[in-house]
């Protein structure tokens, strides 16, 4: 099997570690990089410290095909996600020509300090324009800088997400009716057998259709199916409520 | 001021790093913790492998006075938290006579390798059994380790929350009808006269009564009344929709 292709995110918030607002970020990123192939090893969230973000940055970037960043790039004194990664890859922090003049065009004589620090860039960042956004995307080497502001943060990924396709995952799942713990053995022989198996069960309390939710997933087709049908034929009928 | 608590929560879970499951425990550490006072500085979300919880607890253990973990001490192959705790702290794996002895009461002939994969812990851990809950919550040193179902994560928190309390941040909000770069500056001029104050700016898109919610929070009360009251008298009246 080819080596995968392997992304983190740093989420970057005192809003998320403080409880005020929920990260939906992190969710909404795993599944498009699930769907799209790309195995997502890291999700770490940290306050709005430069130094903090530069160790993240320092931490993650070498060992991650991609690196996704979301969060603190506003106008405000706590967006400090620039000069974190800037720090973190040993570069400058610049105000860039195109986006100044971007903002100035936007803002007009509105324009003030805050929103120019909105123009602000790492030094060797690269703008994406993909989608035909107001404002475009800013990569710098493997690290992709995304606002914090779910919306936004859904349509910058969405914009550039053909960038990261691999050969994706397939999915089977079994939903059983039974405890977790009367499956458990069969899901253990069933990983000895298929060692390459990416194996999962979720127990749900309180759903009055399943206990348990199963999944299987592998990136060759013939394997997994292979995998459901030993599986299967290890568990009672009347254990299995469906299986998609 | 006292030096603050701080936490680090880690969750362990390959369903959540592939977008199968919304990880809902660290919004809800998250806000429990800062209802209690304790500074939560990292979520990390990391797969099922044991060498990389050894790494995590490793680096996160020391630099914390409370460690937390989520997921990956149930029955099947995947739950491998106290390997990886024990790891990292340089302890063994023990099964604990009083969990085999529960294990043996609650499943009766039941009981399986599987299940009593459950009676499983770090050496030296300590049982703790506030809540009167069917199974204790786990301690090693400064970590405590919580199981990854929700409802069961919420459970055993809730059991355990008094141990955690310092003295509470309070809090007050700024609801505003104009966008975030127009009051920027004002944000910025705040937290130049109140540096120790822990302010924050969302913008919330799309919201028919405003379009950004200000955050003022301090352990000093009467510090965060001064800030609040220097933000009002810079803020234009007709800008603040309401106030908390």
């Amino acid at each position: 099997m080819a080596r995968e292709k392997t992304a983190a995110l740093i989420v970057i918030g005192n809003e998320i570690l403080s409880g005020k607002i929920a990260d939906t970020n992190s969710s909404f990123l795993a599944a498009e990089l699930r769907a799209l192939g790309v195995s997502l090893r890291r999700i770490l969230v940290i306050p709005d410290e430069v130094d903090v973000i530069a160790e993240a940055v320092r931490a993650y970037q070498p060992a991650h095909d991609v690196l996704f960043t979301s969060g603190g790039v506003g106008p405000t004194h706590d967006d400090v996600t620039m000069t974190g990664v800037a720090r973190g890859l040993g570069r400058e922090v610049i105000r860039h020509p195109y986006l100044e003049a971007k903002m100035r065009e936007f803002f007009g004589s509105d324009l003030n300090d805050a929103r120019l620090k909105m123009a602000e860039v790492v030094a060797g960042s690269t703008l994406l324009f993909e989608g035909n956004l107001s404002f475009p995307t800013i990569q710098v080497e493997n690290i992709y800088i995304l606002p914090g502001i779910p919306e936004i943060f859904r349509e910058k990924f969405t914009a550039i997400r053909q960038r990261f396709t691999v050969d994706p995952f397939h999915l089977r799942v079994i939903y059983a009716r039974v405890q977790e713990t009367c499956i458990a053995d069969y899901l253990n022989r069933t990983i000895e057998s298929f060692p390459d198996l990416l194996l999962g069960s979720y127990p749900k309390l309180h759903d009055p259709e399943y206990r348990v939710r199963v999944t299987l997933e592998s990136k060759d087709q013939q394997y997994l199916e292979q995998a459901f049908q030993a599986l299967m034929s290890m568990l009672p009928p009347s254990a299995v409520v469906r299986t998609e």
